[in-house]
């Protein structure tokens, strides 16, 4: 068994349970997982150090004196029911780059690190990208150690602890200056799969919108209430988000979710006289998200005209599109083509720590396929030999990044 | 203040909690508001009768030996958050009727029985109209008292028990010859209010069907699974909610109500992978029932074929139309018309102990306005005046009745 599939195993024990992977961050399971990370860097003598928020770095040097530092890796937090392959593929997947490097003595001019970053899933502190987010500046490490689970424990408090916390005898990192960032990830979704290609170039990751949709109706006897005279907000609700869905294919490359879907009182008996549901929408530009943002609140303003309901949009999260840097991904692409392999340029409609990392350097994703595109679940999979070539293509991404990024 | 608003504001207080009157067949406060009827119609010498399922009954004797009797009642059991006047307003409205004839010395031909039915609500008991289908041998008497509540308690213990049961001194009841059957109760809807009349005069009790709708569709990443790719559950049910509601509109005449709706599993970044829905269609025809299901059913099938779903549509109950008697109709109209008030004609769309007595006797309705069309809620309520007018045109009723019936 190659070193990835070997060490992914490995990682996957750590938190597992009959519903798949809970490794939430701070928990006993993640600083299990940092310390599995750690070890292995040891082994290769590679440098460690820490930061304050639980971001892990394993540092193989450069030949360059001063040289900024490329960094590459993922997460090693999972969601409650998560996969042995989501975050988890980038961060061994660097490390055994690194390790690549190694074996076929390849220097590179500037340092390489392999990270972990902390957080990524917002599984058990409310915010995503926890870890990223802090090392770039995007969100203040004040608020961040602030952050309360919903059993009231800070993430500061967490990270005190011996059990859950920071890692004994790794220094706090120093240099923050980055070169570039790349990232190794599973698709999470099916179209690598139904392409019947390996490797998959991220054009962008989707900026994302999640809303609140409340219709208020008036609930009322289903067998007297006439059609013409009733307030049926579950109606109005269908009608809205059939508009929704009709909007993002129209679109093009939208993607528009309603997860979730509530109506009171909830009888069989009774006319719904309130129906609630989410609203998330993702596109690589905000021209297609403000499209459907449209559509809802035209559709949203069209029912309560017509249907004796009021009807309120809020809006819960607005994050914008990142897109990759063009002449990584060229750096990416010809890395692929000098192995051999083929890729082709896809969007990434799930967020990732390159989203932060794009705003403070040259960022690039290369993703690999999701068999039946499952994601977040205990069935998540992508088969061994994808796996294996998908660090190839990190190896080979490293080496040519390295020639040309400041 | 009138004998008919007092004696309801008086049962009002059996079963009162700060949502509602909770009043379910054999409680203690049911038991209870059978002992105040036994009690107002022993003030008045009528001979009082019940059966094995708690059906009661108050004689007032006719002129002409052996007729048959003219049934006049409604139900004393609410929901667990009902009002003062559903089915209580019609069994206080049938004594005060009794009492009005001896008060104006006015005999009749048939004896008249104000009747309380048990259990109307089906509300403890998974069986509605359970004294009434007891009464009309529409369901085995021992089938009822082997029903069970939640709890596991049957309707024969409940009704055994000296809290709970039947009452002390009181005879079974030995004539069951019926000549009519007339019933009093608030419209439970909008219509007459919005018509600005008094009085109803019920053309049909509905014909209902209810289902169960499973879509089953694919689960998968709100952000990596493009449109073209989704099974979406719940944006399948949104078209199925909506062609059914469009047919009822096309039918005419005939409601339609999804009251419950909920998806799996119900996270706002996850696709829906399944709904499941009610659907209740009440119409005073089969053939509009059956315009309902057949676009529910091609519309399943259609969202089938598109979307890659699967569905299934199950049918729960189906509960033919019931049209009242058109020479009893009749009969009330005239009654109504000559104490100088007016009439219309209203279907119902709430069932109603009358369907039962539909089947075994001339069955006929009188309805009075609910304020806001409001039902099942503590905020239930009827103008005074229109609950006096309503045992006013019931007297009248039994006075026209009492003229042709056999």
């Amino acid at each position: 068994m190659s070193a990835v599939v070997d060490r992914l195993a490995t990682l996957a024990q750590l938190g597992s349970h009959e519903n798949g992977i809970d490794r939430a961050l701070a928990t006993v399971q993640e600083r299990a997982a940092r310390e599995q990370f750690a070890a292995w860097a040891r082994e290769r003598g590679y440098a460690l150090a820490q930061d304050t928020v639980g971001n892990l770095f394993a540092r193989r040097s450069g030949l360059r004196e001063g040289a900024r530092c490329v960094l590459v890796g993922s997460h090693l937090d999972t969601v409650p029911t998560g996969g042995a392959f989501d975050g988890a593929y980038g961060v061994v997947g660097a490390l055994c780059a690194l390790e690549a490097l190694d074996a076929r003595s390849i220097g590179t001019e500037h340092p390489v690190e392999a990270v972990a970053w902390a957080g990524e899933e917002g599984a058990r502190f409310p915010l995503g990208c926890l870890g990223s987010s802090v090392f770039t500046g995007a969100y203040e490490e004040r608020h961040a150690l602030a952050l309360r689970d919903a059993s009231g424990t800070s993430l500061g408090e967490a990270l005190a602890s011996a059990e859950t916390g920071l890692l004994e005898g790794v220094p706090m990192r120093e240099d923050a200056r980055l070169a570039a960032y790349l990232e190794l990830h599973v698709e999470q979704g099916p179209v690598l799969e139904r392409e019947g290609i390996a490797l998959g170039i991220v054009t962008a990751i989707a900026g994302q919108r999640r809303y609140r949709v409340t219709v208020d109706g008036s609930s009322g006897h289903a067998g007297t209430v006439p059609m013409a005279r009733r307030g049926d907000a579950l109606m109005s609700a269908a009608e809205i988000v059939l508009a929704v869905e009709r909007a993002a294919l129209v679109a093009g490359e939208t993607v528009v979710t309603v997860g979730t879907f509530a109506v009171e009182p909830n009888a069989p008996n009774v006319i719904p006289g309130r129906a609630t549901f989410s609203v998330d929408v993702r596109a690589a530009d905000d021209a297609r998200i403000d499209a459907v943002e449209g559509a809802l609140r035209t559709s949203t303003s069209d029912v309560t005209e017509r249907r004796r309901v009021t009807a309120s949009v809020e809006r819960l999260e607005s994050r914008a599109p990142a897109p990759m840097d063009p002449k990584l991904r060229a750096a990416v692409a010809r890395a692929i083509a000098s192995i051999g392999e083929r890729a082709i340029d896809v969007p990434s409609g799930a967020g990732h720590d390159a989203m932060c990392l794009s705003r403070v350097a040259p960022a690039a994703m290369i993703f690999v396929p999701s068999i039946g595109g499952r994601s977040h679940v205990a069935q998540e999979e992508t088969a061994p030999r994808d796996l294996e070539l998908g660090v190839e293509a990190l190896v080979a991404s490293i080496v040519e990044v390295d020639k040309f990024v400041i």
